[in-house]
């Protein structure tokens, strides 16, 4: 099995979660299989219903992990104390020996943004003494700005992105007639070939009225001509995900208000990708993209957020939002995204993924950002 | 768009909750997007960074939801009162506002159990007089015991997984020197052909010593002859999982313990399964595959619970393991699932689902259970 975090990143990671952690005066953070878990121990596993949680304090770190687990941490993972527990045990046991063992009854622990209430309320019962916080207060200062490994992972998965979306818009008049969920198929089919492996998320194909809906997936209406199409998808590469979007109108002639619609998103898109530097705010960038919407007379119909970080998670921080005075910094990488909804007709979206440089941005996707096939 | 669960079993279900939370005197539940949000209220999302919670109270049941969710709500559920907040907005200041409306503020509140420590601690600092339980301690009751529709869509789930097993065993010969991952892409392609949705979990080959390892996918090694292999998949069908394992030699000479072990798990899997009836307790189901494996010599490589049951998610109660007194009940759908790990050499499991009946139980899988090619 190879490690999909290299060792030196994975123990790297580690040494400056325990120094944070050290720095704080917190007394560990406990992380749920989820990225947190994947970023400083190189373990990846999806959430599920068994106990398994690595505990890093100020000067150690261990699994708890179910038995049949053992194996497959220890060859993800430099991290080589595993305290095992089998299926039939009573895990808070073991628990609670971790607790007493670390030092952690009355102790501030960070548990995992994305641990499930299950586990926290058993955490909390094992340890009534202590408070809570998230792990997020230490790790996001770590995963925020990316290395020149996770920046690879992340230009070869949007490379992916870019060739299918240009394979899928020279469909022109034969998408005309297919259900969204077929051409759905035909591009996590593509994005499988091109060397993908996960899906970022559920692909969207929101055609004619289904593209007003920003999170519509796909369906069985068939494409027709003249639709305008939001075609949004992108699939994970060495841990990491692609996210791109393109507006599309495979054959025949697009709604009157189209042309002016989709102008005005690329517009707002140049606009926020411009105001992209060091030291800027999060929330500048989105009110970049906001102000030429409004400008535009779309103000009412951008219903979200200008973009989100990607990483190892595919929404993560920094979020580019109203409300966010988070600085950007170099090596943060993040979608910019704006969308304009118009309720019953169409939506247009026009999303890239980004990263900082020290003077600037640099978009990581580049396929033709026009609304025509190819 | 079409409702993957119907008005009628939806307001049933909220009724039957709204119900329950009355009878144990609490004060709302409130779910995160999960399955137990699917169950009540008919919308299906996956867990997200933006606050979308479903209250439901002894009197009423409304979303929180992020504005550019509205529309998608109210095509899923009939809960019609949808509060929403907008990027950029504090999504807070609507909790706080709801909470106050429905008298939340010094209440006991059931969470989601898959509700991430994001918004269990974003509640608390919101409601810092109430206390929390589990959504489980009264939605469990609701969902442990399947309706006619759930079972249809069960068993159309289950008989995809079995045409599948039966097509991938027919490859015989032209298996071997194919790698995991390029088996596990014919069975997925082969999952979706059928007419499987997404996939229930990523699919599980595990070739040789790789079978030892109960929850390895699947990586780079080649099929060899005289491997033992273990295949695990299953995809969802209107909104319901299969999950099916047949461990095969696809071609040439099985190492010389392995008849052996086959067997066993064979009468693991059969005495299981006949140990099936209303009113035993899981356990006792448990302990009877493991009684059989015990006395066979291979009690020590049966490295997890005899099963798990099968719902909105591929694993949710009642586990079949030891420690569960929960009796058994007609309508309950479970895994019967015993396996043996030899590691380093190769691993055996046989599984299939079952659903409680009257008087035993019925499988919902049927192909052949044998471990040579078809």
């Amino acid at each position: 099995m190879s490690r999909s975090q290299t060792d030196a990143a994975v123990e790297q990671r580690l040494g400056q979660a325990r120094d944070a952690l050290a720095e704080r005066g917190e007394d560990a953070l406990v992380c749920f299989p989820s990225s947190n878990m994947h970023y400083l121990a190189g373990f990846e596993e999806e959430p599920m219903e068994r106990h398994l949680f690595l505990f890093v304090t100020p000067e150690t770190e261990l699994f708890v992990a179910p038995a049949m687990y053992d194996d497959q941490i220890r060859d993800a993972s430099p991290v080589t104390d595993v305290r095992t527990w089998s299926d039939g045990d009573d895990p808070t046991v073991l628990l609670e020996s971790v607790g007493e063992e670390l030092g952690l009854a009355g102790g501030h622990l960070l548990v995992d943004d994305r641990m499930w209430a299950l586990f926290t309320q058993d955490l909390q019962a094992t340890f009534p003494e202590a408070t809570f916080g998230l792990v997020s207060e230490v790790v996001d200062d770590l995963r925020l700005c990316k290395d020149e490994a996770e920046l690879e992972a992340l230009r070869k998965a949007a490379s992916i992105s870019d060739a299918v979306s240009e394979e899928i818009r020279a469909l022109g008049s034969e998408a005309i007639g297919m259900t969204e969920a077929k051409l759905a198929v035909e591009i996590e089919e593509r994005l499988a070939d091109a060397g993908g492996e996960d899906l970022s998320f559920e692909t969207v194909v929101g055609s004619g009225p289904n593209g007003a809906r920003p999170h519509h997936r796909h369906g069985d209406r068939p494409i027709e001509a003249g639709d305008p199409v939001v075609l949004d998808f992108g699939t994970y590469v060495a841990g990491y995900p692609g996210d791109q979007t393109r507006t599309v109108v495979f054959d025949g002639e697009p709604p009157a208000e189209y042309e002016d619609v989709h102008d005005a998103v690329l517009e707002a898109q140049t606009a926020a990708v411009e105001a992209i530097e060091p030291r800027v705010p999060a929330e500048a960038v989105d009110r970049a993209a906001r102000d030429v919407l409004e400008k535009r007379g779309y103000g009412d119909q951008f219903l979200h957020r200008t973009g989100h970080g990607v990483g190892l998670d595919v929404h993560e921080p920094p979020y580019i939002t109203a409300g966010n005075d988070r600085e950007l910094e170099a090596g943060m990488v993040f979608s910019i995204e704006p969308g304009v909804y118009l309720d019953g007709e169409f939506g247009v979206r026009v999303e890239d993924l980004v990263v900082v440089t020290e003077d600037g941005c640099e978009r990581l996707n580049d396929s033709p950002r026009g609304w025509r096939s190819l």
